[in-house]
């Protein structure tokens, strides 16, 4: 299996592990990538000594091709762009912010640059910016969300249209059957976000973990719109979340409940209740938690079964 | 091409035109099954003698197989199901409502049963109810919707998994691509529902089919989600909604606001600001108002050319 996304990253599988707060660190993206996949530290939840020290032991754990997420939204994110450079990371993944802002700097570094979108206006600036591949994210992804709700069925057939770039299509791939779905859409990759943070590598919190395995159809929906949409799993703090919206509360009465430190507490200390608790839709998929080798390996044998459905003459005709 | 929904419907392509109120009289559902679909007749927005009238019309028009929808919650929907028996119908999509009430009624009458759901408890009361298939229909489509919200891609691989019906996915398929994808997700058949409301043969207003075409991404959202959720296309009825659910509207102001009518008002007398609007994500991939014919056409050239991609060595491996 060869394409346009292996060939820029040099992995055996076009299967990217997205980086998440509270969830992607050494232990998670150097099992994904030992397991053919690109593994990614997830930024967005480490100060910049932790980032360091994950950086330092993910050259220890993996000598496979692996890379960083930065959130362009993090509060002192030239100190983490100094880290990255200095400690030589040769893929770094931007994401929540203009790609312009970064790209060139990283580039000429000699960095493969990604940044992760969720509409065609963004896809445009990712060609200016001169990315080097997009991700393009829908509506059931997990965590932090466009206010297009765009569905990634919806999505990725619009963003190849307009945009010729290597293309990872994120947000519902919980299954082989979904990959096979995104390559149909026409994507040349896959990220792969919720399947990973229930894996036993991922650091967060085994309570959360639990509770992602529990949860049914209907158990995520998006929260605190007028603030910057984000997917939660439903608990105590997304039902007082409800309340006040439904009561009609303003965007600053909305900042003061949600506070700081929710998604560290219930993802990363186990806080079930009161933590904000960021997952996508397939959580109702997740029935264990497994390690990454077998994640990587139910997903890659429905692939390849879903493939063969669909070269079967069923799906199959010639007299268009 | 021949599978499990080709062969239940005895039709040339596993592809069904969507009943939807307003858009898809006589003209519509005739034109998808001369070419090679399954054309419903969307009762929904028809009086008893009305749908009686475009049956008859229907059998004159067409030689093909086509079929009716009915939502379940129309108020006096003995007198649908009586002409729809007495005029010899042969396949009737039920939708919003249980499929344990009609369906025994419609199967002893020798009628090919179809049921719309949008997540898995459904599915298994489908099952009960003894249905020949099911239409999953996820939150990028049009229209009345779950309230789980699940999308198309992490909504069927879900149903595939707790039920071996036969299977048509809906939402979201707005080009072959997606129409590939669907199989890939273990769906039989698909759904179509806006490039059809948007086609010649619809029976919508010209202005709302117009308004369709120059949708951008985003320019549908869910509504109403208080007193059942709608997808909408954002006007001056969307904004009221919204502003009023903002400030916390209860579901009894909501329905004050709705009022009745409003979907007549919008989509089939081209009232474009007050009306209210139904049309599902993909409305922002349409580009022009185009005769059936060609729709199916590119459909299915996009179709075959997702299947051959796939097909390639880029997305096979045997390495496993």
């Amino acid at each position: 299996m060869s394409n346009r996304i292996t060939q820029l990253f040099n992995i055996q599988y076009p299967i990217i592990q997205g980086g998440m707060v509270w969830c992607s660190g050494w232990r998670l993206a150097s099992a994904v990538s030992n397991n053919g996949g690109l593994g990614l530290l997830g930024a967005g939840s480490m100060r910049p000594e932790v980032l360091r020290e994950h950086i330092q032991k993910m050259k220890v754990a993996t000598a496979k091709p692996w890379g960083v997420n930065v959130p362009l939204l993090y509060p002192n994110i030239e100190e983490l762009m100094d880290i990255i450079t200095s400690e030589g990371v040769k893929i770094v993944f931007t994401s929540a912010g203009n790609p312009a802002k970064w790209t060139g700097f990283l580039k000429e570094k000699g960095i493969t640059v990604v940044h992760v979108i969720a509409n065609t206006k963004f896809a445009a600036k990712c060609a200016d910016a001169g990315v080097d591949a997009i991700v393009a994210e829908g509506f059931e992804a997990g965590g932090h969300n466009g206010k297009e709700e765009t569905t990634t069925l919806a999505l990725i057939p619009h963003i190849r249209k307009v945009c010729d770039l290597p293309l990872i299509a994120a947000g519902g791939i919980g299954s082989g059957n979904a990959m096979a779905a995104a390559f149909a859409l026409g994507a040349d990759g896959v990220q792969i976000g919720s399947l990973f943070a229930a894996s036993e590598e991922s650091s967060a919190h085994e309570a959360f973990k639990n509770l992602v395995v529990k949860a049914g159809e209907g158990d995520t929906l998006l929260a605190l719109k007028k603030i910057g949409a984000v997917r939660l799993l439903k608990n105590s703090f997304f039902d007082e979340v409800v309340s006040a919206e439904n009561a009609g509360a303003s965007p600053d009465e909305l900042k003061t409940l949600l506070g700081k430190g929710r998604a560290k507490k219930g993802m990363f200390e186990g806080e079930l209740s009161e933590g904000e608790l960021e997952i996508g839709q397939v959580a109702s998929m997740i029935d264990s938690i497994k390690p990454v080798k077998d994640i990587m390996h139910v997903l890659l044998s429905e692939y390849v079964l879903a493939l063969d459905r669909l070269s079967s003459v069923s799906y199959r005709f010639n007299n268009l």
